[in-house]
């Protein structure tokens, strides 16, 4: 497929993301579930947030996507998130999972491992510490951002680990970082925008992979959806660093929530560089 | 009473928020807990968020008013909210209860039906298809929005659900939407404020609670206590739209805190839209 | 030391959070806890919360700083407060701590004095009446903020309780208010920034205290640290309402934050008035 072809696609996904308004159940960090909630709005999505485990089956069985976050993971949520993503596979709705700090702790790396085990996953999104920590790789990751040191083996090594994961989970996955890679295991996609701002503020990664549920929920094109989800966040940050970058790292925030609510096909189509691998 | 005598009322409220600050217990969620405090400050009042069963009757002994929401229970703090509303009746301050999401998830029809059961309650606030299954009907909702079949009613039928709530429950009813409905079972008002937009950020409804919960920690006055709170959110909506509205949905919810932060007992008079049914 | 050495010290540090980046561990609320995150990325460092007694002691090992708040606490989050403050002490990183409403019930206060007596802190912030519950003195407290009746031994009082528990505690005091007052027992700073719309925010109090998280896990200089801290948030609360605070408490957060990321050593060394005692 060509680039046009490509974002034709991922445009009508968002048209339809507008007018389905898909319902996307999250269990994620406390941290950053507010700017969830409001990115799922602004992308014409409805979050709904709930991990108690006497509820999270049947709040998953109403919805069109299930996000998974591990950002602030406790005993008590991690048995809701595996509750939860059984019940999506059940219902047979996308499960996006965002392994946040997986090779920072022992808790995060185990729970990881058993969310894979346990629930289908459709989309895996993480930075490139993380993604390397699922392919079984040595991750250096110090906390929630990627190391450095896993980046040192370049754009084809993220890819190769990427397309690695994917046939193994037979899932997207999605590493994002200055390049982002999104892969199903046989096509492979190159997406080229964003700004460094981007990481000034906290949980753009946890907004990225909203994005990607409220993609997900609207269509059964899991790549593109991953695609689309990925530019709306990654476009947005670069309308928000022209508009905001010089006031301040919270003017920034407000615009890039501000730029994602006006997101269309057609900026889309103007401004993102994606190339097929 | 007149509209202009309505309002008045509900200005010297407001005034008095201002001037007595009144703490403001809120057991809340956690996707919307930091708008709550924000928009308690904003409005003039103190907000306090404590939870655990260690200490959330001591914070609502010392509180003005408690502020009950289920938007993301859990088994810990359920029983948090039993205990704080049971002193709150002690103590005599009133509960503001925003049943988030009843009927759409079985835990929350049981905590709903729980906390009306053990806890007397000043106000109920919610959208139309959670005070419908409050009032024993049959409730359509998807999730923590209204549905569209539970409003095929028309505004009799919502007025009708909302004071026989009131009656059965001896509290005021306040039904938000495209026009409002705040009845104690024998008055009723309409309020007729508003902008779509304010759907589109999360927590307006949350706000909106903490809102009436501010008022009614500075009167014992509920009916206009609760229109009150309902009118500085919808007329801050209207302000926050003319400022922000097409800059996106980030600079609309930036926008709505200063409009709350400047309401005046001045814009309420000059802007609301309140009927006496 | 003069104020220009006193501020030079204090620039210093800044440019090391900047470069150095520290992880900044944080076990703190979930009403503010995402400010706190943005505010730690605008000064320069790395925010990290993990809250869970499965991972709080490995996070903080990989850490550069811990910054334990009790603004909602739970019985959970206690228990790994303290894990992560003996893992803190073990691998000799320094930890902040905010008793949050010490004063206000007995969970805080009980939770206070086991941070004190099982943890060795390097820096306690907080507001009078908190400080005065640690000193062992009457706190009025009704709630989060300072009472009227803590404050009227005026600020030779303040400073007299602050220095005697940095002794008993053989830490930094920092007591914020009109005036902050900053000691280690022996020298004290007096600090004179600041705006009163910072109190019309939530969270600028956990902010001030992730901020002087930040700067130290860049120094061992916690004095000057902790001063650092203070100056940047009450520096930022001036430029803030120069520029936002006709619009509002919604705009001034924003500018807040704005300020914050902006923030630099010429900066401090023009505005900044601090006055050794």
């Amino acid at each position: 497929m060509t680039q046009k072809e490509w974002l034709e696609q991922i445009g009508g996904i968002l048209e339809k993301v507008r007018s389905k308004k898909p319902l996307v159940h999250h269990i994620t960090n406390y941290v950053t579930v507010n700017d969830c909630a409001n990115i799922t709005l602004a992308i014409g999505a409805s979050p709904i947030m709930a991990d108690d485990i006497g509820e999270a089956a049947d709040i998953t069985a109403i919805s069109s996507a299930l996000v998974l976050n591990i950002g602030t993971l406790n005993e008590r949520t991690i048995e809701s998130m595996l509750v939860a993503g059984k019940q999506a596979n059940k219902t047979g709705i996308p499960v996006v999972f965002d392994p946040v700090g997986a090779g920072a702790s022992e808790l995060r790396n185990r729970t990881t491992r058993r969310i894979l085990e346990e629930v289908k996953i459709s989309v895996l999104r993480g930075n490139l510490s993380e993604i390397r920590f699922v392919a079984g790789l040595d991750s250096r990751t110090k906390g929630v951002d990627a190391s450095e040191e896993d980046s040192r083996g370049g754009l084809q090594a993220a890819r190769d680990t990427a397309q690695a994961v994917s046939k193994r989970l037979d899932c997207v996955t999605a590493v994002t970082g200055a390049v982002d890679i999104v892969t199903d295991g046989t096509r492979t996609l190159y997406l080229k925008n964003g700004v460094p701002a981007l990481s000034g503020v906290t949980g753009t990664g946890c907004m990225c992979s909203s994005l990607v549920g409220s993609f997900c929920g609207a269509t059964e094109n899991f790549l593109s959806a991953a695609a689309g989800g990925i530019l709306c966040m990654s476009i947005a940050g670069e309308l928000a660093a022209e508009r905001a970058k010089e006031l301040g790292s919270g003017s920034f925030r407000v615009a890039l929530v501000d730029a994602v609510s006006r997101m269309s096909a057609e900026i889309l189509e103007e401004r993102a560089k994606l190339d097929e691998a």
